[in-house]
């Protein structure tokens, strides 16, 4: 069994994945560590988790010393440091977080306001989305592990992107996601009564996740995009449901634009391309790492309506990164994750 | 008291004026009718007004004999009728329906199959939407009450439609409705089970309500617009968000346009501009007639993104229904709108 | 106008009490405080009210100052030397905290750990549930206003304590809440994730209302009552609902009971008895200051079992408040209070 | 692999099922049928599913036919022909519907309306509940797998019942079911905008699950049991959460109870007893097989306040039965249930 560890693990992402590992037939949690929460046990902070596992929050050094693999799940800024010593160990490092995600270091710098420490470290990352990456991710140790409106936005668009049937400017992502997304920290935006019965946007248009799509869609399409990226928090705990926008460069029908898709995700275990006239739904990817398209066209427009649906907490986030463990250690790339999601 | 009677009282929209109109300072509810629920209360069908409005539901013909106004909340294609027989008795009509919206019959017939059976009637009908129409609102008796998308999108783009400070292609309506918005009837969407923790676009680009907010966009700008506009549903009972993005004819910054707004909307009671960095909110507005708008911009694509937030039922509906009668008998126009929305 | 203040304007109840003043035809709102939000507007922590209420928090004696009648609600222990001021200024004080509900000193100190610093003034003090109560509601200036629970499970049992129909030990008041009810201030329990699809019992048979609705049910049967009263969290943002459970003293239909009820809340604005059969919902008393009562048998145990819904905030906190003021300002007990409920 | 078919897939329990023998290591759905979607895809009618799961529904004899185990989800009244012929051709059969259920025949004619047909396949039945009757469900092929309430209100009792630590009358069960357990049906009452912000009780003290608790609890405590059993709809999609008040048969602390039941259920892989001062919450047993139970006092009353949260379709319906049929099969009983509960 591959021992994997996890630092961070009482957030949501790192709670996510100790459900994953629980689960995994080739993997098994060996040691997890919190700021919050040090010496006490994962199920006080997650009574849905008491009696099946009850780990203690050790120290980092801990996670480290014990794990095969280590997942870290932190606020930005943090995994630098970790990293260096997961992969001067001989280890497998995999960043929920931010830090190895963008190339630029001055996009870095621009939005998370630091700089990268160890830049040998950051040539070595490899984006961990594996649709689209998945060769690479295959050669390395180090996985920058992307999140929920990073993978489906890209996962949207990138059959078009990558023949260059869309406009690569004037991209509009207009996405929801369910509030498991705003973390577990507490916030007036996130209390029961004021989400509940609630939907706004936020960060609009100036959010961070904006240029790490940009990123994304310039590897497949070859050319700079914009992105007019406006996310959503809407009263649901999991899912992002993404609708994006796109200017096709010629007039084409949907039954070619869903035969394109079709193909492009023809092997993919993960990504469902729903049948014409169908609609991705967040209910349907649940607990899964699931990611459902739906294709659309507006002739009038020419526009490209692709709707991707997936859960924020899966495939934005543990899911993906047990996808990635998969593939850096050469088992099943499914295992752990074929399940099917709940219907209701 | 002007005496107000509501032909399709027991769907959602009546049950929504019923409540309004027993708020009201200078009209009262005279009579109901229902095809479904005939001969029975309206509290039969709606327990929470049990023993505050017991009305029984008669025929059409005894709500057009005892009423000053008529308000329709009807599936369409069967407004003309009614209206007929209102306006020939000389009384006012409020049609919640879509008979009377569109000024082209062949829009009308493409998209909801039915012939205009009087035209002189069409003629007459003014299109409620108050901050736009108010003085032609005035001069009528027969009015065509705008939809909850209907309102939302064309009051989110107003001021720069008018302007000339967006292109009129190209616009994108990304809308989000509460699930109120798919009326009373059962379905499947609507299961409890199957509704909560879901989300998903229906109709993409190809809802009836498109043309027609292209219809008032285009009285606007005086310019044909093209709109791709994308409804989805979203878990909570009320409430209409428009995401609405236009590329703009030249640089802007959002003070600028915040300046437009603020005094376009100055004196309107029910649309309040947000502050500069905040957003519209559903919460906000439930149960009101008001409409939050909140003003952003993506310089790099060069594109506004208003946000409206209205409730469906309230300005998206009975509301500005009861605004439209205002109006019309001329008594004061917040008449019994005038509440504060509740904070949770 | 009756010039009223409100004192602890920005918690859940302070803000619903705004609301309520704001649809007031014979009160209007003439100043309000707070201590987290000092020199802030109501409108920057509710949103919902910008521009409809932007009024300024101010101090305790500026409020005291300008009012007539003087709202206070604030955590335990704060009201007394308030009080103390509002009286001594010939004013009317309206606690919607616990301050002044517990007849018993020695009770109040043991549930909330203070002392009664001015008895004269605690004898001065009349419980404000006007259905039980009204008379001499009429002839106080100091109210203690009952809470949710306090108001819902003797509201379901009060014809039959006062007729002596049931025992008055054993009573299990098995009561449900929706998320108002825990305030505005943040926890984890009230986090949306963690709180929606979620449902538990909290403080199991050792809540603060426990013994204040012992005290109550004492008046009406003039026996000493022992109630179990375990309170329940629900993923719904409003509404108590009481399922109360009392042996019953003899062989009783429920047809008998009915009549029983319907004749004890006869003339009573405010209670309304389901038909037989029916049953109380939240749904349908929302955003209102009704309280409905069903009422079953279950001969087997010969148990009756009540069943009232009411609204937390309305009937529960601030409607209440405001029927009280009304009573004791000698206007119509319904000014300001009748309104038909949301019908969804 | 254990060939497992289902009649009455596509409701709920069926739907659940399917998804729970994907998941299972050592047995496999084989076929399945549905009277609704004859001729059609599971995954039509759970888009969930697509992809994954795209059993087409056949005829109730091809699931017979090739099914080592027959698993029925069906109205009442259907099953005891199909048990037949399941019986007959030497095969498993388990019923997740009230056929087999009551052992007097009488009761079932007057809760249920119906005859038993075949009396000797009655006498096989064993009311499958593991934690209780776990040796005669080993031993038999006919499980009558029983539902949520009547899971939920035994396992939270059992203890004391047996012990006779608490009177067998006058016993109170306040139970909350998630709106799943209304069924796949569409009604007004589970409509979303009615049931939403909604929570009642409904079939008052005359549910049918009533008497089938009392036949449980009978054979704990050898003494005729009577419940006054009212359950609840909450807004929340899977979960019930039984409350059951009990009076004690003699003073004892909680600590002596808690001690009684940590004993009780030591070595139950699915019930977990709450450490003292924690509740049962629905939220942490979610899409798992878990029963968790909070146990508390209330001394002034000598009543004991026994609370159990389960999943309705997890523990409540297809969990359970899949627990029978390892149990049935004699492999490991946890065997595809083993998953940890999301945590959010």
């Amino acid at each position: 069994m591959i021992q994997a560890g996890i630092i961070g693990a009482t957030g949501f992402a790192g709670a996510e994945l100790v459900r994953l590992l629980y689960g995994h037939p080739a993997a098994e949690l060996c040691a997890i560590s919190s700021v919050s929460f040090a010496g006490e046990s994962l199920s006080s902070v997650y009574p849905a988790y008491a009696g099946l596992c009850d780990a203690i929050c050790e120290s980092e050094d801990a996670v480290v010393e014990r794990s095969e693999v280590v997942f870290a799940a932190l606020p930005h800024g943090l995994s630098q440091a970790i990293a260096e010593k997961v992969i001067a160990a001989g280890k497998v490092f995999i960043d929920l977080g931010a830090d190895f995600r963008l190339q630029d270091e001055e996009t870095y710098a621009k939005w998370y306001g630091g700089r990268y420490t160890n830049k040998a470290l950051h040539a070595m990352a490899v984006y961990g989305l594996p649709e689209l990456f998945r060769e690479k991710i295959r050669q390395t140790r180090l996985i920058a592990n992307p999140g929920c409106y990073t993978t489906a936005v890209p996962l949207a668009l990138a059959p078009v992107a990558k023949e260059g049937w869309i406009e690569m400017t004037g991209i509009i992502a207009d996405c929801k996601s369910g509030v498991t997304g705003a973390g577990r920290s507490l916030s007036e935006g996130t209390h029961y009564p004021l989400m509940n019965e609630a939907m706004h946007p936020y960060k609009v248009a100036h959010h961070r996740h904006g240029p790490e799509i940009e990123q994304t869609l310039l590897a497949l399409a070859k050319k700079e995009a914009a992105v007019t990226f406006v996310p959503h928090l809407i009263p649901a705990n999991r899912g992002i449901l993404a609708t994006c926008y796109a200017r096709l460069t010629k007039e084409t029908s949907v039954e070619t634009l869903h035969t394109l898709y079709t193909a492009f995700y023809e092997n993919e275990p993960f990504v469902r391309v729903k049948p014409q006239g169908e609609v991705a739904d967040i209910h349907h990817v649940r607990y899964s790492n699931l990611c459902d398209i739906s294709i659309h066209v507006d002739p009038a427009n020419r526009t490209l309506i692709a709707v991707s649906a997936l859960d924020n907490m899966g495939k934005g986030a543990a899911g993906q990164a047990i996808q990635n463990m998969n593939l850096v250690f050469g088992i099943e790339e499914t295992a752990g994750l074929a399940i099917l999601p709940p219907a209701f």
